[in-house]
């Protein structure tokens, strides 16, 4: 089981101004992958809150961490410094990310000022990754056995960088076989079902069986199966059937509805 | 300065099935109530990482935690288990919430059955907090010097606890005085306005001023000011009258814009 953290920096997180979209679209993809994201973490612009905050999700050694926000020209923008500071390593003024961030400015007929200059300081021993929508470049990290990655905030921006280059080297390095299916149960209450479920649950520990009662422009009861690893397709379907042989012998007037995942 | 942490249950959200809204309108309220959200922390439906997960949000002591999702009839609803493991209470049937319970389920027709039961088994020496949409109640349980709040995870009947029963007792218990301003710059780029918003940041650390490039529905850059606590709405004002002097006599072709919160 290969595991991996979220961790988003931003005090309009916490403040609610912005909804964390980027921790929904990072756990599909991870989980897509096939990791198990085991936590996703807010926290402020506050050296001392993010670092600390930092120091823990490395104690608890995930396989990978994505961090968002903070990559940027603004005083706020503090997420390399709290990277520097979690794993005690200092920031050095990378000449290629420099290169990188003075081309984005001059596509624009900007030049490069101390605001913007910043963003060219990583942590010593990174590795750039180049940002083709904005001008924050991010990086990548090792430490003890957590690949890290440093992304913007700005989803644009954070997407680029993740589809561009971190999903196909997770994908390319970690291989996990994963499968999933739903499916929807009409004319019911979850907790009807939730009898059964909890009866396949248990034989299968290791699936994801989950009974969602309100998912975005569904009626009905969506019920989510997952699974990663060897085999883990004739199990997700095994179980799908089971469940829907149980549900239609115990309960009347239910309808199945399948769907395409 | 009170604090405050979120918490949320659910593999959903760290599998990006869900996007979190429960923890931006919570992180709004709290924010709005003059809380300083210090963290917000999604993890997955495991007794152990969860509990270990609640311990340390205790062990950093703040005012108000709230804790959403998993109160509910099925197997992966552990929410009141993971409060008692990590407060080492025990959970014991409440009479009062299994008459609520009983109470919800009679208006559409159905009895109880083990599962729905299983939604009134309470942290011993908590308060019920009645749900007027759905089944399962919320509680409240402190802690050492931190007020706890159990909801459920679907954002109607969490909205419903909160509005009727938390929002009314934190502001009458806490009553926090707090200020926000937001203004718009059009035509410029977030770097130009960096260095007049790190020199009057620097001048008052402990106001949140904060640039946004992008803004749900607006162009420009959203320059949002907020403080808490006494005389904040002078220093609000101060502060942005000085930044947009700043910004109109250092920069060319910018236009400010004026917006109500």
């Amino acid at each position: 089981m290969y595991t991996a953290e979220i961790l988003c920096l931003g005090n309009e997180l916490l403040m609610g101004v912005t909804i964390n979209t980027n921790a929904a679209y990072l756990g599909e993809k991870l989980t897509f992958l096939g990791f198990e994201v085991r936590r996703s973490t807010s926290v402020r612009d506050d050296l001392e809150l993010a670092s600390q905050c930092l120091k823990e999700i490395l104690e608890r050694h995930p396989n990978v961490l994505i961090i968002t926000g903070g990559l940027g020209p603004t005083y706020d923008d503090i997420q390399m410094e709290v990277v520097s500071k979690a794993l005690s390593l200092p920031l050095v003024e990378s000449s290629k990310a420099l290169k990188l961030i003075e081309e984005s400015y001059a596509v624009i007929g900007l030049k490069l000022t101390p605001e913007r200059r910043k963003m060219a300081n990583l942590p010593k021993g990174s590795d750039i990754l180049n940002n083709t929508v904005g001008s924050a470049p991010g990086c990548k990290i090792t430490y003890n056995e957590t690949e890290i990655f440093c992304l913007p905030g700005v989803p644009t921006e954070m997407k680029d960088i993740f589809e561009r280059n971190i999903y196909p080297y997770l994908s390319d390095k970690y291989k996990i076989a994963r499968y999933e299916k739903q499916f929807i149960v009409m004319n019911c209450r979850e907790s009807e079902l939730a009898p059964f479920i909890n009866k396949v649950k248990k034989l299968n520990p290791s699936v994801y069986i989950k009974s969602h009662p309100q998912f975005v422009g569904r009626e009905g009861i969506t019920i989510h199966i997952a699974c990663s690893g060897e085999k883990c397709e004739n199990r997700v379907n095994q179980i799908k059937d089971e469940l829907i042989r149980l549900f239609t012998t115990n309960l009347n007037k239910i309808r199945i509805k399948e769907i395409e995942v």
